[in-house]
């Protein structure tokens, strides 16, 4: 079974099914192509989904109880999952997410895993500065629904309207409409526009710095310490030749002194 | 006393304080939760207060004169201090300040302390090009002030509108919209507007260099130069035992002459 | 023949002629100077035409069949052949394409060829993370058709305009306005907006690391190397000489020994 | 002559003059304080304008022929020589410029002399990647002149017009609107706005990274070079030693020798 589940070719089937299955559910989304083909496209969902099932129950059975061990493993159960779910009633935004199926892809293919992992291995290196980045936006937030609720409600109406915004103005993404029209009314909005502009964009300029920081560490330093141990090889190599001619002289030192 | 204000529970204790009082802020922001339960939330703020001014002076008793030593102290006082304040009239402004109270969630999680610690000390590097970037936008300003103030006076009509503007521009938004709306009357607008985005964007990276590379210089060196000290050790340790042993043969070599 | 093609003379005529050719095309876009001097700017085009393909007839005949292993050659080859394909019809637009003789700049100075090249060749190593922003961006499409289509038709009404939106808003290009106006009907798409701008910013992030490090490792890496290198050479210079000196030592023993 | 010049004192007044003048010039942009100082702002700059001149002078006396071998001092003179230039008519646009005058403060101060000197350093290493950008621009806009001028005209209706549409695009500002409307009368176009977009963000992204790993180079290598020149030291002082005790040990074994 074990075999089996690991066999190269196996894998390529998988693979080849995931994707199959991408392009039937993007045909999902046009009204024509359902109209026509919609039957088709629903066998092949269906049957799809049944191969990732089976797949997930064989590769359950071969590697017993430590298959959850492995984050991919549940990753993929969770996906499939997805899909056994009822879809009637409010539950009806889970139909869109069948797609998600397509991430399967990652955990299917070793070098799209080895990136994803490298992305994942980023984030704990972040998480303070993103922590910092959260309680800026939460304050700004406060601060500005208490200030500007009344002057622009459909930026600032109430905290959720206002946290969007200030993620917003984060982004750089129009902000200056947004200022503008605080501005109207209350003129020194500018400074807490420029002053949250100039603390969010340092800050996520830091961020991005020890994500960069970090990459750097782990690739170029360790290619570079490799170099070096290579060079001190050399060295050393040279120094314990040396020694040894060194030590031949001791020894004839030795010999002729008991002689 | 001492020992109170530095155990871990008493830390622990603050730290909830802080986030519960900064969700009560966060509450009444909404006029509905006021209506309801406004005596609740306004209890909640007076009691932290309280809890915030009675442990700033158990601190100043426990640390005397040397509390204000440590800057994140005075960040402290200050910040307790806003809301003693009056906040009738033209102080009203104040009274949305009284969220930045959660920042002290920074001075009092070590991990957060580096952090901004970290990003403060990257700020002295940049004052140069953070000083020519000023430069830039103030001449920019002036000139543009002089050029455009009555083509388009919503963007360039007084220096205090232009500087807003090129701030704008610099930060790359809108800029096409303001430029276009010069450039209606003002044809030759887009070589101010071309050389402004040319150098502030050059200017701007210049800026981002000088962090990031301060930042490598004070991570990834200081890491490396580790690295090669041990490099170094092993050669110098292998050297040394060289010595020795040139040294034994020195000796051996005397004590044949003297015999 | 080859002495010929190779000449720094011919080399230089080429790329005046690529530099008139340009300047003549774009003359051509302006209906007053076409109305003025068509004649004229056809003519030179011709005549350059004829030179490149002479260029190229004498380059094939020098080089042989080797012409087509250096893939600048094919790029020249590819881009004169344009303009003696068909213009009439749908053909039509293959008339525009002509200014791409003007990229033949880059084949033909030395220095643009080289940018060119350490350009290709930072794409491999983005290749997968440039896949996994691929897989992001279907899968984003496809749950944004299904759950935006009816609500925001002119953004997300089929697939196709499903990714050019999310493109857009992997750009970071207006992505309020499109995130507003979906949120007026579905006040909770803000889930899907800020986490596809998390993910996507975060992804992009790491392919522009991608390539800064790579650079890094091929550029500061190497020189850093050589610098490395020459440190090493001095010791084993010095190494070598105290070897020398104790062999020097080791003869004097075993010629005593001897005599 | 050339002691009153250099001294720090009188260096210290100029920067002072620069900055007063800097002031009244951006005074002389409110038509309300022109108005009612008017005489005065103008007699400031007058004076201000008179020191220049004589400061230029004495530098000129005091450093003869030598004075323009100095990039900053001919930077000076042009700035100063500006105010001299007849200000009527089509020279208007010369008033306005008179505020590069505060540029002098570059020049003036050392520490920005240096920093903008290590910008300008960084200009050379960036001139064969901004040509590709040029090109590119160039050819983008013939293509886009050709296709779309009679559909967007606004945007793309001669040359000039499509240029700065592209630098626009190039950007990342508003481009979604430019292909938008673009795009309602050629819905192909997204290819060519896609394309334009990844071409330029992948090559600006490469001229950003050419500076940012020749500020490395510059900084963080050189400084690591002196820490492993150190390394290196303490190494060859350590062999240097022990030759220096095999050269003893060769010498008392030739004195026995001799003996």
């Amino acid at each position: 079974m074990r075999a089996l589940v690991d066999a190269p070719r196996f894998q390529q089937f998988i693979i080849g099914v995931i994707l199959v299955n991408a392009v039937t559910l993007g045909c999902e989304t046009s009204p024509a192509l359902v109209a026509e083909h919609g039957a088709l496209l629903h066998a092949v969902d269906r049957i799809a989904l049944a191969i990732f099932a089976a797949e997930l129950a064989a590769r359950l059975y071969a590697h017993g109880p430590k298959f959850f061990r492995d984050p991919w493993n549940c990753f993929d159960a969770v996906i499939v999952g997805i899909a056994l779910l009822p879809t009637s009633g409010s539950f009806g935004v889970l139909r869109a997410l069948r797609i998600l199926r397509a991430l399967r892809l990652i955990s299917a293919i070793p070098s799209m895993r080895r990136v994803v992992g490298a992305l994942l291995g980023a984030l704990p290196g972040m998480a303070s500065i993103a922590a910092l980045l959260g309680l800026i936006l939460y304050v700004g937030s406060v601060v500005a629904t208490k200030l500007f609720s009344t002057v622009a409600p459909e930026y600032f109406g109430d905290l959720g309207a206002s946290l969007f915004t200030l993620f917003q103005v984060m982004t750089g993404e129009a902000w200056s409409e947004v200022a503008r029209s605080v501005m109207e009314a209350e003129p020194l909005a500018w400074i807490f526009f420029i002053s949250y502009i100039a603390v969010t964009t340092f800050t996520v300029l830091n961020l991005f710095i020890a994500v960069t920081v970090s990459a750097m560490e782990s690739q170029v330093a360790r290619e570079h310490e490799i170099a070096e141990e290579n060079q001190t090889a050399i060295l050393l190599a040279e120094i314990q030749q040396l020694r040894d001619e060194v030590r031949g002289l001791h020894a004839a030192d030795r010999q002729r002194q008991e002689s």
